[in-house]
């Protein structure tokens, strides 16, 4: 498919790619861009193939595809070397989680012969580092394509990712921003805000809350123990559309604290009976099995 | 270990009991209380030990050890009749999960001479119903024992949770309800709010969000399908708590909102990190696994 892709930042999504990529036989030559020593010792030991590149320079410049898989706030000190290396006919992408500000970035610092279509694969976990790639993360898995005029690139892009198993919906930068905003964003905000709202209590009245939480409080922990340099990234990032989703969820929370202060039955057991539909379309939507979820301990 | 026992209520908790019970052979006659003909049709499906009772009446005179799993607003109901047809000699006790409210019922309701000591064990899932129920539901996972002055009545019930495999804490009843606001109903109240928050953008918006939830929203949608019987229960059962705890949290939101406003890179990586602290000591206590999650889909 290519001659040479570049991977840029090798942690869990850019060893993941790199193990698919390998797999599907993507790409001729695969460079690996990554600064931190012992990832580069994790990742030789994925696989002898890779070229490791300790430092962009002209050993780029032929590069077919560059991914990029660093937090988004390092996006801004690649550019440069992006712009001093490449030519017209490299295509650049990348993984990050919001895309305005991406794209505000490529219009005001990238050079304007050079092509990024950015991409966004929903796939991940709450570990980070290359230890805990997978072929198979994207498989199945949908990849936002933002629209771009360069068809041909465009192009490229897609086959890439549904060449490593991802399922392709195309969006706008905006809407694009405005959806995972609900679906992610948010999510991730809630359970940082719930853990610190746990942390207060345990504070307060000094007692050991943890070793009860296997009622509910666990799984929002997990969630809750995603990487904080992606995390605070996407935040900033998606800046408005987080303030807008804060603002409709605690709107809801205080309808909920009103029903509860009032014990109006049916308009409590309303919402609720509600968000059981949500869960049928998800299933529905192959989004998650139905399997019932005990906690992760098997039964035996 | 006991002559008779009795289950009241048979959905998820109560089959399990009974699955449990039967394995661990704690009684010699098990008798299960079901009002839903489905359901009795499912439990004679898990065994024909058990004998069914549409009514509670004298038959349930010299039962030793009565279980109430139905949700917690139909005690009242129950109540009466245990009046009616108990001795001293039982012991009554419940799977509840608030407990000053049963304590105050408990006290206006129940004839002074019968003995109910409270219980509650931390198992469950989102999905209800007999067909669900496993007999290692309990096992290795807390049971909460509310402190009671009948030492040989209270003993017996911790035998019997111990047998079936819980492990055991003893509580206070408002210390109890403090401590599971946090760890588990505002959880459950917090998911529900989440999806109710994305059932209104998607109205608004006429976007399909449900569609892209993997990343976040889906995990929330699991707790928010729960029983909204029970669940409505609950939040009403805890409500001075649940007020105290969505204060705090719509507190902490702000402060959240504040920090990306501002762009506060610090504070805001602070409250991350920390919370990465608390999944430690889960998984340290034991209360999940380590293996991080990538969704539940297995990879092949």
């Amino acid at each position: 498919m290519f001659n040479k892709i570049l991977i840029i930042g090798c942690g869990l999504i850019g060893s993941s790619i790199l193990r698919a990529s390998l797999n599907k036989k993507i790409s001729k030559k695969i460079y690996v861009h990554e600064i931190s020593k012992k990832n580069i010792l994790k990742i030789k030991k994925i696989s002898s193939k890779p070229k490791i590149l300790k430092n962009l320079n002209d050993n780029i410049s032929e590069v077919d595809l560059i991914i990029i898989c660093t937090p988004m706030s390092q996006y801004k000190n690649i550019i440069p070397k992006l712009n001093k290396y490449l030519t017209k006919d490299s295509i650049i992408t990348d993984v990050g989680s919001t895309k305005s500000n991406v794209d505000m970035l490529i219009n005001k610092k990238l050079n304007k012969s050079l092509h990024w279509i950015m991409s966004h694969p929903i796939a991940g976990s709450e570990v980070s580092g290359p230890e805990f790639g997978n072929k198979n993360l994207f498989k199945n898995k949908w990849c936002i394509i933002i629209k771009n005029k360069n068809r041909i690139k465009f192009n490229k892009v897609v086959k890439f990712w549904k060449k490593i198993g991802s399922n392709i919906a195309v969006m706008d930068k905006n809407e694009h921003d405005k959806i995972f905003a609900i679906t992610s964003h948010l999510p991730h905000l809630i359970a940082y805000n719930l853990i610190k709202t746990a942390q207060d209590f345990q504070k307060k009245y000094k007692k050991n809350l943890v070793k009860f939480s296997a009622g509910g409080l666990r799984d929002f922990s997990r969630t809750a123990a995603s990487n904080e340099i992606m995390w605070k990234d996407i935040f900033f990032s998606n800046k408005k559309n987080m303030i807008q989703s804060i603002n409709s969820f605690i709107k809801n929370l205080n309808i909920f604290k009103k029903n509860i202060n009032r014990f109006d039955e049916k308009k409590l057991k309303k919402i609720l009976i509600n968000s059981k539909k949500v869960r049928k379309q998800i299933i529905h939507l192959k989004q998650d099995v139905s399997k019932p979820d005990f906690g992760r301990e098997n039964f035996k």
